[in-house]
């Protein structure tokens, strides 16, 4: 019987479509807008719910838990998405690679790989093993109730790589990065695991329910032009050519060098991170729903520079489809205030403007 | 007796000044070569000398031990210019904001710029402050005897002033960005004071003898096209204006999007990362000298696909001006055995395929 009744609010038909719309370059009466990491530390109501767990993890990995703060924002915030609260290292953990969430510092692999033999033990996910995201997915749907539409997402496939070679974040990556130099034949080898696993996830992600996805590339930018090619596109136009189920959004952060090749793939939306000019981006992806890209340093500000900022960043996409939001996640000691301000302006702006395409 | 001894030897005609003609786009033999932070933890008979001493900053600040690690690699590497062994923050340490260099962390400063008041310690400096380095200089000038120039250098003030308001390194750098939404004109005050620091600071370092200058602005990357330009390219426009005495070359590190705006800039040559693919620098900047580009990663790869990446890199800047070098400092583990593969390959492939123009 429950399976049934979460058949049946899956299918309830969106209040909000907004964002949908926007990505399929349909006619929007204003401009949609969400932020990355909207579900996080710069709400109370999210540390709330954060400090009764032990662990980061355990909140990703508890399928109520991780829906009630997926929810927040749409609740407090007012945004037209809401964004599966998750983690991009979920899929590693998944294949075989362990991994810790260090507070303050970012994820850790203890065990990292190294060569081809550290492959052994890694493998190319089924999908089932997270099934907790799918849970958190149908719970999020259900308790949205047709609110606003759901975004899934996953990492990258190099950008998964970096983790898994280098262990840690870092500045250089110059541990994966001289993976690919010294050691291509395995570069690929896990990077079409990856690629595969992250198809399988997406794909059962959406059918939990998620109404959009999006690849968050977030190391795009440390490599050459040549290695992105290479070593990225190539695998980010496997997944786009195999995910047609739902609107896929491709953040390729820094990737300024490759937003002409991301602009042919197969995919809907392109998100641009703030060191790219509107007017630069409309030039080079005419035909793209565009995603960003106010600098997140711009909630500091004053609330009048805030709404400047934004209604320039708007002006700068006018006459494309265009998403608004941050050009990188929101960062933690963001005032919510602040971020209601940039959703309002962005909501009042773009209509009273005629901004959205 | 000592001083005109000096000045007989800085009159010493140079031996071999490839990158000088090089940087002023006259003809070469062939292509000239060094790397950035060539004089540095990569070489062995660099940490014998650093472990004489308590830190890196004692280093910094004895002349003969500076101009000694600063001509190790030119005899043990042979590249064609020697670069001064100092710090981008003695800057700010001269003006009022002392520093500490924290082993295997970077830079910290314990007090920070936060607001208009912390300016109340902080000077314009004279230039005299830092006799230390132009010491090093003229003894490294004076050992050197003419054998390759001396490149002197400073970071440009928006870096500056990153680590200034950051307080260390960062990978967003946001408190520095907030710094510049939140109190514009305290920033530009502080900018102000640095960019004529940096010339005073630039005008003695060739008066003691350095044949040619680089800015360092490590951290353009993260800003926005417009703050760039208002934050950093302005600044660095009026310390182009103002070095004409030697060739000057600007390195802007991740900051493609302003790449035609310091084009315009009254400089000599401008340094590349290893993001920005050879073909494009010489559409946007056809009348510049180009420095750079190999990914420090690929020193890390076997000896052919050095030479293979190399040569690639050469082939790419055919046709104009070219100073090679890699797109960032080397990585401190790289082997130096590497680092002599990619300078004798620069000099032998741009030799016998007539690369350099």
């Amino acid at each position: 019987m429950l399976g049934e009744c979460f058949i049946y609010l899956c299918a309830m038909p969106l209040k909000n479509d907004l964002i949908l719309k926007a990505a399929n370059g349909e006619k929007v009466p204003r401009t949609p807008v969400w932020l990355m990491r909207q579900a996080g530390r710069i709400l109370p109501e999210y540390r709330a719910v954060r400090e009764k767990l032990g662990s980061f993890k355990e909140l990703v990995e508890t399928p109520e838990l991780a829906a009630e703060v997926t929810i927040q924002p749409v609740d407090i915030l007012n945004v037209d998405a809401a964004i599966i609260f998750s983690d991009i290292l979920v899929i590693p953990e998944a294949m075989g690679l362990r991994y810790q969430m260090i507070e303050k510092k970012g994820p850790y692999f203890p065990k990292i790989v190294g060569n081809a033999g550290d492959l052994s033990g890694i493998n190319t996910i089924e999908g089932e093993e997270l099934s907790y995201v799918y849970r958190a997915i149908e719970i999020t749907k259900s308790e949205l109730n047709g609110r606003v539409p759901l975004i899934g997402f996953a990492g990258a496939p190099w950008t998964i790589f970096a983790y898994m070679t280098e262990g840690s974040g870092s500045k250089t990556f110059s541990k994966a990065r001289r993976f690919l130099y010294q050691q291509p034949d395995t570069a690929h080898k896990l990077l079409e695991m990856l690629t595969e696993s992250i198809i399988r996830y997406l794909k059962l992600q959406i059918k939990a329910g998620a109404d959009m996805v999006q690849i968050f590339d977030s190391w795009a930018g440390i490599l050459t032009p040549h290695h992105y090619r290479q070593f990225s596109l190539k695998y980010l136009d496997r997944i786009a050519s195999s995910i047609s189920e739902v609107p896929l959004t491709i953040f390729a952060k820094g990737a300024w060098f490759a937003l002409e090749d991301i602009g042919k793939l197969d995919c809907n939306t392109i998100g641009l991170d703030w060191n790219v000019d509107p007017k630069d981006a409309t030039r080079i992806l005419p035909g793209k729903t565009l995603q960003g890209n106010l600098d997140p340093c711009v909630l500091y500000a004053d609330n009048e520079d805030i709404i400047r900022e934004t209604n320039k960043m708007l002006d700068g996409f006018k006459g494309q489809a265009h998403i608004a939001n941050l050009g990188h996640g929101v960062y933690p000691d963001t005032d919510p205030e602040k971020v209601r301000i940039f959703i309002e302006t962005v909501k009042e702006y773009s209509i009273s403007n005629q901004i959205a395409k």
